[in-house]
């Protein structure tokens, strides 16, 4: 996004400034994943929706500083999400946990939590400290949902999509309405971006979902098909699952299934669960374009409209 | 303390209201540890505290949600300390990561940390929510820097004052603080108690460390020695370490420091490296009570200096 280049460099200094801790491992344990890169997806749809919702198409001060501790937010959550999943390798690199110990990424993990913390209060918004401070609840939700439903085959697609939203949406959904809070704008304005930013977070996730079956591993960074092994069923694997007894076996003897993986994506590439997912990922996509469209003609709300555009094009 | 009790049961029930997850096993995780009990020194303090700095003698509903909140910080620290120090027991009771497991751990620890962060927001007091968003980053801090001088021998007096600080002060220091703010208090009295609060926190701490080299096993409701045997190297030990080289050998093989700890123990308990650290607390101790004594003189005022008195009686 050519609009707003010079504010996602900038974004990337300040990251590496705000998580300067006294302790040299906690810092490197921090700095390791916003070296990763990343796509900064989050920060880029805040910035347009700053601009978007702004009567001098600026971004606040306040605003960039939201995108900076959105991100961290994202990335502590990802610390510790790793340690959960047991994951070795993200962004192509090792995590933390697998670097030091689980007991160092437990910390890094808290003190970029705490970090936002700080950061947050120091934004002297009280609405944006409440409808930020429920992103890290919804996520320990979420999480534990996605514990409590591993190689669990009778999930349904509900569960499925609460859980996504807690773990994923939830983040994009209320740092998009932030946004517009800093922009003081009207509380219909809040909510259409509030929605806005939950259905293209629900998409976000099961476009990852699809990906880490259809995908290939040096491309997403990690083997692909590790969610499932861990026992996240997802969209995908659920609209199989009606279908495949041999799938569903498979699952319900952990142990096979983990063997057995690339049988088991074989197995979901074969039926329409792909399709289906892609069907229900391209449906939230519309309704989030649906709630931008028409009322926001410039060019920023034309990015914002091709970025949400380009989301769903990765699985295309 | 007669003139809170009413308060200290409220909280008791508030807590437990207040940690209530759609999710049954992050609710049984959080609840398990307010169930074992816990002395309640924290919301003690603060509720003394707030009679004493208000005029009409009232401890407003503000104040006793920063004293539930405070608690519940200090429980999410502890819940991610145990996984951190693999503490089986707390309090005579089997710690969460031993029930569930360390994924669980983390999480219950973050659900933790998250609704106090939601709770804080809702104070709708920007002074009190920067304030008290300090104590996360430095609880942080302070266990990465007690897992850096795991079994490191030439660990300072200094450096543990430090580390002591970040991890059980700080908490302290920030909330009595806060209280003082929620009554309005002039920055001279919020200072006061900042400082009462911080010299209290590390007598407390220092208190608790002789206790783990003095105490019994039953009275602790975890091993004696086993602050130690994590490498974890406290007062009474480093005041003891300039003297005796044996215990410097066996410190430095970590492994035959863990499988003696009672020769350990007893090589401190035969120097005057307990007594020296005594006399560190005696001197916290007198400074935090140098602060309140003589200023406040009423009831509360006593009941504060008697709970100050009671901390250090507990190594007499």
């Amino acid at each position: 996004m050519k609009s707003i280049k010079t504010e996602l460099e900038q974004l990337n200094t300040n990251l590496h400034k705000m998580i300067a801790a006294e302790n040299p491992i906690l810092y490197s344990a921090a700095e390791q994943l916003f070296n990763a890169g990343g796509k900064r997806i989050r920060p880029t749809i805040l910035f347009l929706i700053s601009k978007l919702t702004s009567k001098d198409k600026i971004i606040s001060t306040e605003q960039k500083r939201l995108a900076e501790i959105t991100e961290i937010i994202h990335t502590a959550s990802l610390v510790h999400d790793d340690i959960v999943d047991n994951c070795d390798k993200r962004r192509g690199i090792k995590t933390v946990h697998t670097v030091f110990n689980n007991k160092i990424a437990v910390l890094a993990g808290d003190f970029l939590f705490a970090q936002s913390s700080w950061y947050l209060a120091n934004l002297n918004n009280l609405d944006v400290v409440k409808t930020i401070s429920k992103i890290i609840t919804d996520f320990a939700e979420g999480e534990v949902q996605q514990g409590m439903t591993s190689f669990d085959s009778q999930i349904s697609v509900e569960e499925y999509i609460e859980k996504s939203f807690y773990k994923t949406a939830s983040l994009i959904a209320c740092s998009c309405k932030a946004t517009t809070i800093l922009n003081k704008s009207d509380k219909n304005i809040q909510n259409n971006f509030y929605l806005y930013g939950k259905h293209l977070g629900l998409a976000f996730q099961i476009i990852d979902d699809i990906l880490d079956v259809t995908g290939l591993s040096k491309d997403l960074g990690k083997p692909a098909g590790s969610d499932l092994m861990n026992g996240n069923l997802t969209a995908p694997l659920i609209f199989t699952l009606n279908k495949k007894s041999k799938l569903q076996k498979m699952i319900d003897q952990e142990f096979q299934f983990k063997n057995n993986i690339n049988e088991a994506i074989k197995i979901i590439k074969n039926t329409n669960g792909i399709q289906k997912a892609k069907d229900i990922a391209e449906e939230h996509i519309q309704l989030a374009i649906h709630i931008i469209k028409g009322k926001y003609s410039d060019t920023n709300n034309k990015e914002l409209l091709l970025l949400t555009y380009y989301l769903i094009n990765r699985i295309k």
